[in-house]
């Protein structure tokens, strides 16, 4: 580039703050959940909404409801409507919403924010009973929880933005991995959040999102995102990381998580622990973006889900790519070592090795 | 497994030779070329003949026959079809034969054994027309010469094969990528011409598949393959690779190759330069497998075909999975330093490194 051009580019971003898109992917609605059907994105934006637990648990089952962080946020407003459902007294309630916080603890094994969301609902209920709360007090104050629990989500990952937006410098070509984007969370991103607060900030960045089969969160997802925002996005087959990283100048890789061990071991979606050691290998940093529920404080080991055999022989439901009796692996997620991560971004700061402390003095708020 | 199920094992494998299908992807036939038409497998077995050059050309450009050395055979035969549809003497039928040679070898930049087959017909043409050779000879003698190719092909494999098997342990997991079997060659296949002489020679192996984005040809043509030879076999998305390292086993890694450079760098299906940094990664051997045809004597770098954008945004050209608009790389190709490849089979040796002196012994024959 020419200095004039520099010149003006730092003119003209000086203090710019570009739009953005404005996402939310889960609301509460009057007593009802809605929420977008991302298994239709990007061909449809078809709205749904519910009162009922199972035909929500199956949306999350389904992925019609994705991202550790907006799942967390369902599920909320599912003990709310738990709640809301029931007839009768307050113990009646409470049975209810430990039955419901169940079906919707068992849709996803491997989020543990959807647990953290569960138990802060639980803790609130079993409070409002106590203190003698009825049932439209108890219902009432319960979806007040859980929409605070998406604006706090909101803020976090806000936070989170703009922390891990120090780490983002003007020219970097950062390489993403599935959706950790607005419709993965409250309404902002985490991963996808750091990009955004750097775009808005005015830097000059490009990203490449990887397609993420065999669901296509990335090409179906962060594409439709990153094209909202009008951030400038490549597309790659999850097979063209390592050539990318070779020869299309990527600077960065930075992806959300589904669980964090204290030991900084990362549960995120399949082919992110293959991106780990392919950036290892090209010298590139590799950051990981999640809030502080993300963190596993309790665990030791991370229960790996495994999906229907069907969604490898066939592409999202549609269409048949082999031959139909072949067996098949489908884990959802992976596991990558804390050797191969160069930080971790949090709302309450960045965790860098050795991550036994840095988590510890991260998730205790200090 | 007990003690009695494995010597049963033994006595029952012992010089066992089990069946395998007979595939050839492309034949000629009475003047004509007969190919099965690799776009529609595995949902089709459609064979198409033609003696239209341009219509071989479009064939190959859009994948219908492809493999290197499978399209290097086409084009054999296209030469031969050339000579046979000009009329006129020896002059003309030279000028058709170049002509047409120059369409050909324009299909596909990367394979060069495209370009090997088709020197070896100019100069069988250009032999002939020189010795005073008329139409119906010349026409005659081509065509022996591309059938010639490919048996020469075919036995060149099993060679291959035979060799390669020395490398292949009783209980090997392999994991393999693109398809480098019976569709891509004469009719037995280079990296999957060895898993088939060890599975033939009663080795209990078992191979787990990448899908191949964005054409799958993992998952549309080796696992055709593979479940037609009754070879144990597992299908993963590509970006499960480092996972299926790591959890399912891999013992080996073992592909084609499209090109080879003296030096041991090895140009082959996107996605296998991430595999071999992966598999280095986890400590397992890397291995290509491919005919000395393959090797590239006089080139030092190698250009890579960079194919339609909508491949990446469309899958097979049956459903969109993304943003329609949004920018894709799409190298059909990456190059994968020799510093990562334990070992490359041919049918005249296995080359190891140093490869400039290993593969210069290997393709002077010596």
């Amino acid at each position: 580039m020419a200095w004039y051009f520099i010149l003006f580019k730092q003119l003209f971003n000086a203090g710019a703050v570009r739009q953005i898109s404005d996402i939310r992917p889960v609301k509460w609605d009057d007593g009802s959940i809605a929420w977008i059907n991302q298994t239709k994105l990007p061909w449809n934006e078809e709205w749904k909404r519910s009162k009922s637990i199972p035909e929500l648990a199956k949306a999350i089952k389904d992925l019609e409801i994705r991202g550790a962080p907006a799942i967390g946020i369902a599920a909320a407003y599912g003990i709310a409507i738990s709640a809301a459902n029931t007839a009768g007294g307050t113990e009646a309630i409470m049975k209810s919403v430990e039955k419901d916080a169940k079906t919707l603890g068992e849709t996803r094994p491997t989020a543990v924010n959807l647990f953290w969301a569960i138990d802060r609902m639980l803790k609130k209920a079993r409070s409002l009973a106590k203190a003698g709360a009825k049932h439209d007090m108890i219902a009432y104050e319960l979806a007040k929880e859980a929409q605070r629990i998406q604006e706090e989500d909101i803020e976090s990952n806000k936070m989170m933005g703009r922390l891990g937006n120090k780490l983002i410098e003007d020219g970097d070509v950062i390489m993403t991995h599935c959706n950790a984007g607005a419709l993965a969370t409250g309404g902002f991103g985490t991963s996808y959040g750091v990009i955004r607060t750097a775009w808005q900030e005015g830097k000059d960045i490009e990203v490449i999102a990887t397609h993420t089969a065999p669901l296509y969160q990335g090409a179906r997802l962060t594409v439709w995102e990153l094209m909202r925002d009008g951030i400038p996005a490549t597309l790659i087959t999850d097979n063209m990381a390592a050539y990318a990283m070779k020869n299309a100048g990527v600077t960065k890789v930075l992806l959300g998580a589904d669980r964090i061990l204290m030991n900084g071991d990362v549960a995120n979606k399949i082919g992110t622990y293959g991106l780990a050691i392919l950036a290892k290998h090209h010298h590139i940093p590799f950051y990981v973006a999640a809030p502080v529920s993300t963190i596993d404080q309790v665990g030791k080991k991370i229960k790996i889900e495994q999906r229907k055999p069907d969604e490898v022989r066939n592409i999202l439901g549609r269409l048949i790519i082999t031959v139909p009796e072949v067996p098949v692996l489908n884990p959802a997620f992976d596991v990558t070592s804390h050797k191969l991560v160069s930080g971790i971004i949090t709302e309450h700061g960045i965790a860098r090795a050795p991550y036994s402390s840095s988590l510890k003095r991260i998730a205790s708020g200090k």
